[in-house]
């Protein structure tokens, strides 16, 4: 016959796969009844009851019990910890309680393609909103490919307290979360399934210290996978700004990023095009390396405004190799940041 | 009391995520006993038994039938379609046989960021293979940013048939997997999370009739997630070119791949460097736009030679986007090409 001690110690090699640990040990398992009739059943309190992978730890553990030679059936109920317990479990593993603030606009910074300067325009659109006398984070969603902390010259890594994780902040004070902050270092790959890029992104929301900010601005990577998903999903987003090149490859692309924003009732601000043409700094002459622009396509197809061109150039890209993004001019999104404030008053104005 | 009838009326409201069909529509459901004592048991034929998301259909299973007011336990078992049980469900859905292939060498093209020229790589590297006479193919691990098919000129959608897909065939003969070559629509988004990016690739690998390849090259998306890990957990990959910029920025998150390389025990081949500096057309002069060269330091870190340097070069981006990447000259890959064949013969030499 099956006891309740064979059935935790097949409990004991059940790992959450999040947290790495058994639940047993995450104190994760209640209610236990062994029934004469090798009927078991048992409750599992999870830490985040939303937890995407609670059908997998639930599964899991009924095929470790289901094993037992006396188990004749496993019944699973999910139940989530209290508070109390969660934080006693996750002070070992993530901040423990969700921190408050209160961000006028979240905007995110999307474009589907790769490498067509996400993270440049997300430095530069929040370099002039603070310059312009906003308060301004960005919460760096590339979980994988985390560009922000260097375009900043910020590095890590920053420790959580009991109230959350206090984002860095930029020498103007712009304030910074991203994955590469919490990393030893930073060439270090993160080698995470979705849920996992999932769960940090919504801590990056939830359980940073972001205070009173007016606005947010979220980097997403390349993609319209989990990151994108939980963006969309479970964060206030108040609007895109899609970022192309004039690379035809490119343009296709952005507009699979534009066919899930419009799937997902998320509104586009507006289009910014980056890469559009070099001009030779002795010459003045400008080539067009990526061949001509299709902006217009995408802004046409977005029902967006184009905000800006950006153009190629070594200046720009030595200032972010050297994390001196706030150096560079931002007049090109002057009038951007002056419709954003018209459209929804910041609030320090409100 | 809880009838049969009840059991399978709750079950039809439950959807297989991957088919987007209710389970008793697909078939799915066998064994099924109601016990007069309000326990309810059946067995789910899986149309594939790895289904990543098996244990979430069997938890909604569960759940659905967990509802009805006189059932007091619910067991799921799960179990797999026959053969001729899953063609006759997946005709419609997938193709229902694995293919058979014979493939010589696998060659993933990493990077781990977006936007440096992966599929740039790509392309070239199968078009000098392909002029030096081995047979190639090329699967498009880029599930939501898809660059292959355009690179070639090649549009879809293909047809499964019984036996797997045949995969498109480029001008020359290459042999092309995509999922843009699946969607009615190339700028369709693929809204997926990592589960069905990774059943994706796998039926790549698995269900494409690749037929007899000297060597078939796998474009992986930017980041560290599903893909590369699906990548390099389930193919037997013998190596990865790394693609590399002269950005430190890109540097730095090129390393994070590097890192994952390593850590999965995936051996690298070489280093490419693209974008590496513009020579102006007119003038011949050469512009290092995104800054000096940092791909020594990645060569070195990865114990592997330097490939080729590619420019950045107008004519390389418009045959790109006019589908004719296979009429660019390709000698910088040349020495690689002999390289390879010397460390392994090709199939027909061997």
């Amino acid at each position: 016959m099956t006891t309740k001690t064979d059935v935790m110690n097949a409990l004991k090699k059940v790992m959450d796969p999040e947290i790495h640990r058994n639940l047993v040990e995450l104190n994760m398992v209640r209610d236990l009844v062994v029934g004469e009739d090798g009927n078991v059943s048992f409750t599992l309190a999870l830490t985040i009851p939303a937890c995407p992978l609670r059908d997998q730890i639930a599964a899991d553990a009924r095929r470790a019990v289901g094993e037992l030679p006396g188990a004749k059936s496993v019944q699973v109920t999910l139940g989530a910890m209290t508070d109390e317990e969660r934080n006693a479990v996750l002070g070992i593993t993530a901040p423990p309680q969700i921190a408050s603030h209160e961000i006028g606009r979240v905007i995110a910074v999307m474009s589907g393609k790769g490498g067509v300067g996400k993270s440049l325009v997300t430095g530069l659109l929040a370099t002039a909103l603070k310059r312009a006398g906003y308060s301004v984070g960005i919460l760096d969603a590339d979980i994988t490919g985390p560009s922000i902390p260097k375009l900043f010259g910020v590095h890590g890594p920053l420790k959580g307290n009991k109230t959350g994780i206090e984002p860095a902040q930029s020498r103007t004070g712009i304030k910074l979360m991203s994955i590469n902050l919490l990393l030893p270092d930073e060439k270090q790959a993160v080698i995470w399934r979705g849920p996992m890029i999932s769960g940090a992104i919504q801590q990056f929301w939830g359980e940073v210290q972001w205070g009173v900010l007016d606005y947010l601005l979220v980097d997403l990577p390349p993609g319209t996978s989990d990151a994108a998903l939980t963006v969309m999903q479970n964060l206030p987003i108040n609007g895109i700004v899609l970022v192309t090149t004039p690379q035809a490859l490119a343009t296709m692309i952005v507009k699979k990023a534009l066919d899930m924003a419009q799937k997902m009732n998320t509104p586009i601000l507006g289009v910014i095009e980056n890469m559009a043409g070099f001009v030779a700094p002795d010459t003045g002459k400008h080539y067009d390396i990526f061949g001509p622009s299709h902006a217009d396509e995408v802004a046409e197809q977005s029902s967006a405004p184009i905000l800006a061109h950006l153009t190629l150039d070594p200046q720009v890209a030595q200032s972010c190799d050297t994390g001196e993004i706030e150096t560079l001019p931002t007049e090109a999104l002057n009038a951007f940041v002056k419709a954003l404030a018209q459209k929804q008053p910041a609030l320090a104005e409100a």
